[in-house]
């Protein structure tokens, strides 16, 4: 084996350990259709986990799921002006419905339709569409609504998981009475975003409104959360939006108040979509490959029988499935605890390897030396791939629960140490600019992280930020005020922003 | 109230009354998009249970979901000649991916892709595609992946859930060495979905191959399993397909066997959808709604109080939420039973309705004077809608398990009885043109039903079946060969077919 499992490593090249992290894991690769991504079973397995957790977290905030059609007439994304600005660039756009065969074998599109159907973006005009023909009375407020859905925006440098012309997302999409109503909805999305962030996914996030440019097209505020890759750069996990009446006017979403009188809703939307895995991946992954964080890891444990004839294979595999039943009888995180019993015919040098890089938390081998001692031979993804502890067969079950939430609570601690390590406070323009002026943040860069500044929300900032690559990400919610003037235009601003370069 | 909640009734016009029993229990609407639908939470949420216990069924056979691209180049459908012929008619076709701001705020499609790409009707061509990268050897063999997704075929009539241009559904790809293997899966995913019908939609099938006419353009073979909704008519409510070699040929995938030969794989599709959905509304439901299945359920108990002023309502509301932890506690299936408190302040008899025609099993009304006699007051959606019953309040939560399952195993009962009523054996032409002859399975029309008739596969057949509107739905497998001369040919054939008319 060479030093590492995954060549280049981060240190050398950032970008493309990232495509071979994704490579090695098995986790997705590009299709023949440009842009578009096949995720592959184990990282459709990821996706499964994280949807399995949200979609108990939205049921119990009070949502239900729906689905609504995947095409929207071209006259819908005309009726928000902001929203056809931000959308309309990019849209796969369907005009015409039947094929026929041609002379030579080929194809032929016909059936011209008579207004063109775009392809899903995003869904705000759609639903709006429906909820305008849904409510009619306040009693009918609020309505909570999520969609799990595919959608798509053309892209023309996509990048697995990160950026991809089709991705798979949830988004909600909520109608309230009141303005206040609609405002904690959106930050009780967020809410929910930043807790299975921190909390499942162990990738330590930042919330906070993002500045007018950075707004989603047509909303009132844009709330974020922001993680910190292990590159320093800021990857935007998730987003809530604060819509105001916006989309309600567009599109005529009214009821009647409890006066009687006709007002137009309030309205929100809130997504998060396949990116997170890209997120997960490069928050927590090392130069071995794939770690996943125990929660939302497809398997907890894998078992690894190791024996050299039949009167051993026999011995271990009944050992093994014991220690399987046991373990599956444990629970993790409210669910059962998920072990793989990989009994597969293949060199165990390799197969090892496999799990290293597919990022399994728990491996344990079991040979017929270990089994004579009554012990396991454990080893965990968060340390070195050749750290071995043996553990006794009888207490292992009981202690896995434990281990694993060790694991998700280190590996937590070791991403928030990272943002902390690479975060600053900068007070003035020219701190700034000898922060972000050299780095590139990429391949072999020096790791510019976050920048805490104060800046004004001010087409003079974006302009001055622009030739640094550098954005506002977000002006963080949690802690205290902290008055300052903006570095670039001198304005009072009541708090600092957070200013990074990003995915 | 009218003599039934749904009007017309089924004896009255079916087809009509099935689009109400939609609309009244809330389940989905047309939306704007011509032949798209939109599924409401009530009727998503009868689909996210049969999602559940469907993708547990693939997983404990060995199953692992991954997700493939939505567009399909158009040169891929070329590939293989009969699938062209039978997807071509029906596509949504891609032909821009860019849309501009023309000068009276109307968008105008822009940038012509190259190729054209299709909205996959079905993704065989897109994932053989990848399995062609993915199949070298023998040791990557079976390939066993299932694929969530929507597909689009373009409808000119139509039908909540029944036949919709857009629909949800899960698409099963599998890779093999051998044909036996092949038949193999294709059989024991024919026989997950004949269990699924029975067990959890209480609903009973027919399984067997299709004739020749009515196989998925490509197949070898196409088995379905074929329900009896209560016009009479048939639904094909789920398919397994054998593709022999077909589109490995057409799509080059390969493998090298034990002795180092390189052959060809022999793979299967099948699939069910949300057609599923129709399906069960038009098996059990009544005059008044929807009934389902307490096993795909959403919530199996509702809990009704009643009250008449502030003192009655907290000490009834205690007890109804006493009673809820009480019934979540108990299991049915499983899993915790699903109940839900319905304390919303309207009118106790419009509430009532609502759950009538909602379909959930058990209506539990909750007042001061049950609380004094230490009872509830239990309504099951398997009864008249004003039949009531007396259930001791300590012994109700215990019991209901019991309940659940008595009517479930209830429904599918009263559907096969329906079933066994409206099939005949018909042993000549004349038979089968005076059974079919005068029907015309619709509105207030005779049910014609199912007809067990000797059969040869042959154009002539079909040629004499369609002036009826009949069409052979599958040879059934269960049950002892029988063998006859068909009808309309006169040759020797194994065994009776199924024919009717069908949705």
């Amino acid at each position: 084996m060479p030093a590492s499992a995954i060549s280049p490593t981060r240190a050398e090249d950032y970008p493309e350990w990232y495509q071979q992290v994704v490579r090695a894991a098995d986790l997705a690769e590009q299709s023949p259709v440009r842009g578009c991504m096949v995720i592959k079973p184990h990282g459709y397995a990821i996706w499964e986990q994280m949807q399995g957790i949200l979609d108990r977290m939205f049921k119990a905030t009070g949502h239900v799921n729906a689905y609504f059609p995947l095409f929207i007439p071209l006259s819908y994304l005309e009726q928000e002006a902001k929203h056809v600005e931000g959308f309309a660039k990019e849209c796969a756009v369907v005009t015409h419905h039947r094929l026929e065969l041609g002379p030579n074998g080929k194809l032929i599109p016909t059936g011209k339709l008579e207004e063109p159907l775009v392809v899903r973006p995003t869904s705000e005009t759609i639903i709006g569409a429906m909820y305008a023909k849904w409510v009619q009375s306040w009693r009918d407020l609020p309505l909570l609504v999520n969609q799990w859905a595919n959608v798509v925006r053309w892209e023309m440098r996509p990048r697995l998981f990160l950026r991809t012309a089709e991705f798979l997302w949830q988004e909600g999409h909520t109608a309230h009475a009141t303005s206040a109503e609609a405002v904690e909805e959106t930050l009780r999305m967020l809410d929910v975003y930043a807790t299975f962030a921190e909390r499942d996914l162990a990738m330590p996030v930042i919330k906070g409104p993002k500045p007018a440019g950075e707004r989603f097209p047509g909303a009132v505020d844009t709330y974020s959360i922001e993680a910190m890759m292990q590159d320093g750069k800021a990857l935007q996990a998730g987003t809530s939006h604060f819509l105001g009446q916006n989309f309600a006017r567009a599109q005529n979403i009214k009821f009647s108040n409890t006066a009687g009188v006709e007002e137009f809703c309030w309205t929100t939307s809130w997504g998060v979509s396949t990116r997170l895995v890209g997120a997960v991946i490069m928050t927590h992954s090392d130069d071995d490959g794939l770690v996943l964080p125990p929660r939302i890891a497809p398997v907890h444990v894998v078992l690894l029988p190791i024996h050299r004839n039949d009167a051993e294979r026999e011995a271990v595999l009944a050992a093994c499935r014991t220690l399987e039943a046991e373990l599956s009888a444990e629970r993790f995180a409210d669910e059962p605890v998920r072990v793989r019993l990989d009994a597969r015919d293949i060199r165990g040098g390799d197969k090892v390897w496999q799990h290293v890089k597919q990022g399994v938390p728990l491996r344990v081998e079991i040979g017929p030396r270990d089994l004579a001692a009554g012990v396991v031979s454990l080893s965990r993804r968060d340390r070195g791939p050749k750290e071995r502890e043996a553990v006794p067969l009888a207490e292992f079950a009981r202690r896995c629960p434990a281990l694993l939430e060790e694991m998700q609570a280190g590996l937590f601690a070791r991403a928030r140490a990272f943002r902390e390590a690479h975060s600053v406070r900068l007070d003035s323009q020219a701190a700034v600019l000898d922060h972000f002026g050299a780095g590139d943040g990429g391949a072999a860069g020096r790791i510019t992280g976050f920048a805490h500044v104060h800046v004004a929300d001010a087409p003079a900032v974006t302009a001055a930020l622009d030739p640094l690559k550098v954005t506002v990400r977000c002006i963080p919610m949690d802690g205290p005020d902290e008055p300052g003037t903006c570095v670039i235009t001198g304005q009072p601003v009541p708090r600092r922003s957070v200013l990074a370069r990003a995915y």
